[in-house]
């Protein structure tokens, strides 16, 4: 049996008691550790589930996936996945190539980004499609993430933009000559992201995501330190969060004075935040 | 301390691990019973967590508030909830409350239907807003979620729908009687959802939700037994998926193929399956 254990979001202990009896008990363990991370280190969670953790990076899942499922028709494998094991496509790879091989597959789900964000005060319902934001380079910008938002704004809905992360990549150096180097881990911050959108802003002009737009920030969700803030997009680019992983929630005007009461709190600075809802969010709901 | 602890979906084991610690040592542990289910009884869940649980139904939580929070700025008062802490809107008046009364809270995310619906192999990033279904009455057909629906249609985005649930409902008679007598739960099936789409569709004319629309059925997301079915509306109205909870998704038709391979084994009748995939999807991808 392949199992698919979501781990949540934060720490080892995150895990649900299902999940947990699974990882003790199955033949392998797999740690899928390029879609997400989670916020301890390997080395914690072998010494909670008491056994050793094989590191799956993006090669071994996407060449390498038989030798994962290598007799999980047989004995029990586990593959383990940071938030819940649906949240990145990546994985219904594995489960048709399991599929494929005769092996039968349980998924055992857990919190994601994707309804813990909810965390912020926000309703789930008015949430429109999620996007991602990849880091922009010199050469790359690319916008596509701002029709996908401008879609969600017609009808007043928010947006979850999930941020880039680059765990074990090579430069382009060091890829041209075959060396095994790779790159130190890089997390988009919230401020990065925010920079970027009024970046595209500016590229496009569509009122989408401006300086004025008021976004929440939000890091390390589901942790002891999380950590959210609410301001313009121009105030979160001077916000600084800590450490990964962070996210950031673009407002729609489609808003209920419950979440407004519930995110003032947060607010970079009060009498600006009051200030742009009554001119942009309030009258619209 | 107010500690919000997701439950999960299926049963007492899904409790993450660091929820269940909070749940052992808190003073008081509330279980919010009216906005979803898990799939085993309260009995299940004291015997698991070795401690009583006070059943929180609509009313309690709602207007008596003041006694469940009682003291909670000195002792750790726990809150459980089916799914994800916030992925019903109710919750967020109860920490609101809180901050009120000076009690600090925590929040302890868990898997939710909105993205363990990802289990459909669907992508979530696919997904627009996601909409409930109430059950419709001889004089009350609400179809509002209809405009939501073609606003995700709009985008080929994907639209997960929710499905009522009642419990502990009086009938009109034993309300303006004022007896405190309840109906008996009652669950909306992906059958009944699906028929409701199709009566809303014959009024509403604008091919949102017809009998060629692809859907998913989902059942007891999470659980050992969990069911996926894919169908038209029209086939779906004729599946019984056993006991709750279901809930069901309606296709859009930026479809991916990997999509097309994951649930296609899923489905009700592949020959109509891959006669209407053909037909009304895979071109718009």
């Amino acid at each position: 049996m392949l199992y698919l254990v979501g781990l949540g979001l934060a720490d080892e202990t995150d895990i649900t008691v299902k999940g947990l009896e699974i990882v003790k008990k199955a033949e392998r363990v797999y740690l899928e550790a390029y879609t997400s991370i989670l916020l301890v280190d390997t080395a914690k969670l072998e010494e909670f589930y008491g056994r050793p953790v094989i590191v799956a990076d993006r090669e071994m899942v996407e060449s390498s996936s038989d030798e994962i499922l290598h007799n999980a028709d047989k004995v029990d494998v586990a593959f383990l996945v940071v938030g819940d094991p649906f949240g990145a496509t990546t994985h219904t790879d594995l489960v048709l190539r399991a599929r494929e091989l005769g092996i039968e597959m349980r998924n055992i789900p857990n919190a994601s980004i994707m309804s813990a964000i909810g965390c912020t005060g926000l309703q789930l319902y008015s949430f429109g499609q999620t996007v991602s934001m990849v880091f922009f380079t010199e050469t790359w910008k690319p916008s596509s993430y701002y029709d996908r938002i401008k879609q969600n704004a017609e009808h007043g809905l928010h947006t979850l933009v999930l941020l880039d992360i680059k765990v074990k990549e090579q430069s382009l150096e060091n890829m041209a000559r075959g060396r095994k180097i790779y790159e130190p881990p890089r997390y988009m911050t919230v401020a990065q992201c925010a920079e970027q959108m009024l970046e595209t802003e500016v590229e496009r002009k569509e009122g989408i995501c401006g300086p004025e737009s008021l976004a929440i920030g939000a890091a390390r969700v589901g942790a002891i330190d999380q950590q959210l803030v609410v301001g313009t997009l121009e105030e979160l680019t001077k916000v600084d969060l800590g450490k990964p992983l962070h996210s950031l929630v673009l407002l729609g005007t489609k808003t209920h004075e419950l979440e407004r009461d519930y995110i003032r709190r947060f607010a970079v600075d009060t009498a600006t935040f009051d200030n742009i809802w009554k001119k942009h969010y309030e009258a619209k709901s």
